[in-house]
């Protein structure tokens, strides 16, 4: 695919057939433009298998907004859809429609309105996260991308968040363009980031995102040396006189500690001797936990105890956890101070975080649940066989809410009029099991926050876009105000996440009233 | 991200820091234009945990040879390159690489020697599935992006392709765009088409690849009836009367059998009356099987048993094989032919197909093989702790092996020179099994095929782009000739990959004199 070809596949026609099938239909009835709520949320936690995440960061939104920004049916979009055919040979799309979407001029998106949770929050299932008011046939064009933005960015985010946490807190370095599905390469390098990720080797990410890319050498350079007659200390050497400030070493081309380590040691003498302080060398096979304690112990036995060890090769939260309680049962063995090895590590995460290894999606959902009719929204629902697939329906707000050590305790979605942080009780109801329900009072919490900000809208000017710091700050402290419980990276507790009482009793009439007639109330 | 900036991170500088810094590392050594040779090769099938594939399809070779077309370093790319800053503040890449860089002109990839096995292939693990022939500081700064590009449509042609065999090759839909992993959508889509998916739900995607993008309409829409006082009936009846030649319709927004196929139904015979054929309804949630079987004995009932039923929701090919294996044994007792049924049946496939799902990446390789040494070519291996990781070194050829029947029985790696049509009989060796031998005939063999093709070079013009329709009648063929065990949906029998003789003892020799003294011979 060329660049021109690119452009137009992933601008307004990055959508799926049906919007447009469905929003022609509603320009044939003249419902095009009825305002219409939409709400994105997401109804699961990821579940990578043996563990599941107790939380969600947001992120995507940033890139979403550019993407409306600059989505328009321009002569290229509008000749594509023209010449699609039906069954029968005809026409699929009709000039007055086209003639209607071209008139959108230069922003496809410009009369829609958008609020939506600040990226880089910590976020959690039935919940709304972005919620579109919107011209009916605009809000369903809308669709397809928007989901495609969050959903995959706020996966990444999660799983670099746990990343993070495992690692606790040291440097994790995003590694995984080559195995990265697709361009995705480019998003899941930014969601790592807000996630948890401190860098990505992913150079054209890194431009565009203002941030350093890292990276040193592969195998294949120590390979080089070797098919032309050197040796790896010959490849180490070359390497440190090129770059002597910024030395970091691959050391398990041959044998990590018989050959890499050692070589290694003895370049990082010599830089030493001319001035220089090496930076660190990389793990990327093996025993990880075994060979960094002995590469510790080499290392400081040298006199460099404060070089990095950078460990690679399919890690993921649950092999970093494993590889730190290794290594704290191994190290004094050794005669290595496990804390003072901890401090030093650094982890470098592929393919299990760039594709979230074990669940390769969110299963994120925009859903009709209001329809503006005269002066009155129209509350929406759709009746599936589950309970928990019923959307909350009207216009909502959504609130975090602190318990009084500064907690987040549980996140409250109200109906839009409601001011929780003023009630003298709050009902709590869960989402869709109806005998669940807390009650709590004003001495019980130390904050009520809403959640919901607005970010577009017709005649809105375009917020400065947010350096990387912004999200990555929120989702520190959103990640610190989470109860352990809930951070854990198996068996998490559940955060409590409620309904209003008065958004209860709307659900759960309108279900109500639906499964007995099927006809709105 | 904005359009320009999307185009500068995914040019040129799609790629990994490290391939840049042994680029620079290489020049400084007057090593950079040395020429190289990597392979491309995988591992492992996929592994979706409960099951395994036999067999991968090969994809994503002519949008990789769209992005080398298109990648240079204009003035842009090496002004990023030149604001990058070490670790003591020094620029890390200097003038005179920065000028090599910027001189390789409009095509930073023009001096690529590629050969590849076509795509829409049927492949296997460790075998050269392209071999890049280029100076080594160009084949290197391709790394990083020809393993974006081809693990990953790679990956999900091959689940296409499980997926279409399941469906016993009625027709398969992709719809995974909302959860595709970002722009993953857009190639997601094409390596779905070449796989086995008959049409994709991605307008972008359908216009580049020339296909009609196909959908008709979600829940939202019967909601939206329903939200301003209408009915599940007025919807169809709205959509049948927009697209009477095109009337597919979901009927599951309230109850699918109580409400959505009664009123489908009807809305077909009146569109009948009218001189219209409808085409079909959809399923998108419940048991499909018994809901399948449920509606067909309506709608043959009504007259109309030729209109197709989509299934969707979740499918993937262990699903599509159960639906299948439940219609088989259910339909009967509701007096409904199960075969008829079967043969009315569309697949609706979305999050399993486009991330794969089970196995979101492919472990896909790209290894430093061989090095000019003056006139010789000098092999280059990379010793691991595990004897599977150590690729075969040299200059090798690829071959398919046929037996009598016209199937294929095993690809086989030589080096350039053998010639396996002509042996008076081929010794197979296993990869890495040194006990695993096996010795074929001229009269066990109905056809030796080479699979490597030259697809792009020094002064080489760029073939013509293939329509879609050439490696989708690739795959077919491959799939068809594959023994009825490799194409099992699980416990599929094991492809034999071999080596030569020749080969082997290559390998061996280099393996063994590398681990006796970590020098090259």
């Amino acid at each position: 695919m060329r660049p021109g070809q690119r452009a137009l596949a992933e601008g307004a026609l990055f959508t799926d057939q049906y919007q447009l099938t469905m929003a022609q239909l509603y320009f044939r009835l003249g419902l095009h433009e009825r305002p219409a709520q939409f709400d994105y949320f997401f109804r699961r936690y990821p579940d990578y298998g043996a563990h599941k995440a107790g939380y969600c960061v947001f992120a995507g939104l940033a890139w979403l907004l550019d993407w409306m920004d600059d989505a328009r049916f321009g002569p290229e979009e509008v000749a594509s859809l023209r010449a699609q055919r039906g069954s029968t040979g005809q026409r699929l799309f009709h000039d007055d429609f086209l003639g209607w979407l071209e008139g959108t001029g230069d922003r496809l998106f410009g009369a829609v309105a958008l609020r939506a949770v600040p990226e880089g929050r910590v976020v959690h299932p039935h919940t709304p996260l972005a919620v579109v008011q919107a011209p009916l046939a605009l809000a369903q064009l809308l669709e397809s991308s928007l989901l495609n933005h969050l959903n995959y960015q706020t996966l990444v985010a999660t799983k670099a968040a746990r990343m993070h946490d495992a690692g606790e807190g040291q440097v994790l370095l995003e590694f995984g363009m080559r195995r990265a599905q697709d361009r995705a390469a480019t998003a899941g390098a930014r969601a790592a980031l807000i996630g948890g990720a401190d860098y990505t080797s992913n150079v054209g990410a890194s431009h565009v995102l203002g941030l350093a890319p890292k990276g040193t050498h592969a195998h294949s350079m120590v390979q080089a040396f070797l098919a032309l007659g050197g040796t790896e200390l010959d490849a180490f050497r070359a390497y440190a006189d090129v770059y002597p400030d910024d030395c970091l070493l691959l050391v398990d081309t041959l044998n990590t500690l018989a050959s890499g380590v050692p070589n290694a040691i003895r370049v990082f003498q010599e830089l030493r001797r001319r001035g220089h302080e090496p930076v660190g060398i990389r793990l990327d096979s093996g025993d990880l936990a075994h060979l960094s304690v002995q590469a510790a112990r080499m290392l400081d036995a040298a006199g460099f105890d404060q070089t990095r060890i950078v460990l690679s090769n399919q890690l993921d939260e649950i092999v970093i956890w494993q590889v730190l309680t290794q290594i704290r049962r191994e190290a004094a063995r050794q005669g290595v101070d496990a804390e003072a090895l901890v401090r030093r590590l650094v982890y470098g995460v592929g393919t299990q975080l760039i594709t979230s290894g074990g669940a390769g999606a969110l299963d994120g959902v925009y859903k009709l649940v209001a329809l503006r009719d005269g002066g009155d929204w129209r509350p929406a629902v759709k009746l599936s066989e589950a309970v928990e697939k019923v959307p909350s329906p009207g216009e909502k707000a959504l609130w975090r809410l602190y318990d009084v050590r500064g907690k987040a305790t549980a996140d409250l979605v109200t109906l839009a009029h409601e001011e929780p942080a003023h009630a003298p009780e709050l009902a709590l109801r869960h989402p869709f099991d109806h005998t669940a329900r807390r009650t709590l009072r004003p001495a019980d919490l130390s904050g009520v926050e809403p959640l919901l900000e607005p970010v577009a809208g017709p005649g809105r000017a375009r917020p400065e876009p947010e350096d990387l710091a912004v999200p990555r700050a929120r989702r520190a402290a959103d990640v610190a105000a989470l109860d352990a419980g809930v951070r854990r990276l198996i068996n998490a507790h559940v955060y409590h996440v409620s309904l209003s009482e008065e958004l209860w009793r709307l659900k759960e009439g309108l279900v109500t009233r639906y499964r007995a007639g099927g006809r709105a109330p």
